[in-house]
């Protein structure tokens, strides 16, 4: 049975280009399965590209074959690859920084540059700015039906040579651990951060109990308080904000049915400093 | 053949949220048809989840599982159930008043509490914070695809015990019909009400005649004109107001190519409430 | 194996009215595939959706039915038909203008009136605003599924007589080529002209070359400028205008990163001209 095969850009659904590489999929294959990932990434955000594939890439079936396309680079000299996970899921991408996460967190096991002579969509030569049409989908809905093998992609590269964003590491200094704010939930307004459930378990807060939470973007700081450590929003007030470890295995932070990006005007990325620590104890005298 | 799965929640599209739960559904079964209701249902509105349920449910072949996750108390000790429906179809959603609707108007012939201790994605117990990817849709996908049948979800409890929002019945009085607002048609501004066809039938009007309507928000009016009652949209000018029975068989208020809820500031719920009577003969003296 | 149904459409996802359509379609046959165009037409706009329709149509398989509802007289004379393109594949429609684009540049071999004494979901005479679920995507499924051929549908008409919305033809004076801008790309902001590249071709200009860009609004001109001609985006800086051809094998007009329809508020429709010729020399004396 041919594999899955799963879109995700910044192209939006309003128009008809994400039907157009439905269409050519089905057309290399017509019983393969196409799902979407998004196609809401904020244009050419190629960070939130990476993020949204670490999100969801463990989560489908082994085989399954991802096709991702948020290119600010498109016709420019950039490679076209084809990137094997250590889990055994493909990425077909520009190699632009779209496999910063996958590649640290997964890692890759073989990485292939797109032969563009053979796995290019016939007649579509004259085109040179829809490549997710013309060359990433139409190889990904290849590779997932089994009309080529990876082999068939083209020529090996090292996996180290995979362009990656610089990313900085969460780190636990004897009393606080110190992260950034990856990414956005973007409906519910939650922080979700770099830091790993298992490092934040070395400050010994249990649930229930309290932790202080600073955020700074670069020198300034925006926020301070003590929130509670809560198994789910559930444990708090509805308004109460809360620290919590979200569904990828990291902390994060929220008001119960509120936004706190919204209410303190936090945004994303490596200037965003969020520092966690246990919460003092409060002695009234 | 596997019957098939249908998503509905509050998370929209923009992370990978929605691709998550694909990616487990598919890792039960990799021939599961799995299909959205809409993902669109604002934050933690659990009447309107209800309302596209009974919007849907009946236009899908018996044995289609819904999976709809807006769970405002997630993590909370709500329950994690399976209903079935009286004309065979399964929802599986939080306990929260989601099947308001459906156990209503269709009728629930059968309930089960979700018994997390078999129905959870393995590997999945530390994270607190998304049972619609954990629990639910790994649930609903292993039911859709003949994993467990229903009765494996868990011991079956009172389709009575199923918690309901409080609704509002239209009712005639001899005159006039009294209804509720109960959702908008978000895109083309109608007003849709909680009025059948067959009791506005009661006031003996015919498609042509007209209608007068009555809109009231507590105790303030805010609409009251004579409007036409016709068969569809193109009956009246365009920019008219008009009076229809919707496509659930209620009766509507629209203007033809405009918004009506805009035009008049219309909101819904138990609060807007709108009066259907016949329009009186005009005599000019 | 039953060919593909892809919906498109102006209601949006919001609501459950696309996922009513869904699960009528898979009713009449459960192993049917389902896919979507797009259904974010902007409301009752015709020409956008014929657009789409050109847009995306021959990228997919040959024997594609394609359902699309954009229908501002729903409920009106207007005739539903089903037209098959010279490539192959169907098209349901409301006979309104939405089959402009697929008509002229692709051709019909053969259209006919759908018959609702047969192609309409029972049950649902009562209802005159849903169209969409209750005729054509259920005439779709069924000329998809093989339940009828296209001569089930109902009877033949001309392809002559399909109705068409007015069209602006490109043209060429031997100086300069002369188009309207149809369509943005909507979420980059791009212009999409009617200007065929082949047309483009007899002004002589090569990439890297520069192109002189007049855009008009009536009687008014609001960009006149000398930009590059590229082989695509990348082939210019970031924030830099550039003319290239688009994945339609038309001539557009967009700023590297940026979006050109905002930077100078320019629409779409046969109002918005727009002219390309060969730059000047320029000589500095």
């Amino acid at each position: 049975m041919a594999d899955a095969l799963v879109l995700q850009s910044d192209f939006g659904v309003a128009d008809g280009a994400v039907s157009a590489m439905y269409g050519v999929a089905l057309s290399v294959s017509p019983t393969l399965r196409i799902c979407d990932l998004t196609h809401e990434i904020p244009q050419y955000d190629i960070w939130e590209a990476s993020y949204r594939l670490i999100q969801t890439v463990s989560y489908w079936p082994e085989g399954t074959v991802f096709v991702s396309v948020v290119d600010p680079g498109v016709g420019s000299a950039r490679r076209s690859i084809v990137a094997k996970t250590a889990n055994g899921r493909y990425v077909v991408t520009p190699d632009n920084g779209t496999l910063t996460h996958v590649k640290r967190m997964i890692g890759l096991s073989e990485v292939r540059v797109i032969d563009e002579g053979v796995n290019r969509l016939a007649g579509s030569s004259e085109s040179y700015t829809f490549f997710g049409r013309d060359v990433y989908v139409y190889t990904g809905a290849r590779l997932a039906a089994g009309v080529i093998d990876v082999a068939g992609v083209g020529p090996e590269v090292a996996p180290e040579s995979v362009i990656e964003l610089p990313i900085v590491d969460a780190m636990f200094d004897g009393e606080s651990v110190h992260g950034t704010i990856d990414v956005l939930d973007v409906r519910f307004g939650s922080l979700w951060t770099n830091i790993p459930r298992e490092l934040f378990a070395k400050l010994g807060v249990g649930y229930g109990q309290r932790v202080e939470v600073t955020i700074e973007n670069g020198t300034r700081m925006l926020y301070k308080n003590f929130l509670t450590f809560a198994r789910s929003f559930a444990d708090v007030y509805v308004g109460e904000p809360l620290v919590y470890s979200n569904s990828l295995d990291c902390m994060a932070v929220a008001i119960n049915q509120g936004s706190f990006a919204k209410a303190y005007g936090i945004g994303t990325g490596v200037n965003w400093k969020i520092s966690l620590r246990k919460a003092p104890r409060l002695v009234y005298e």
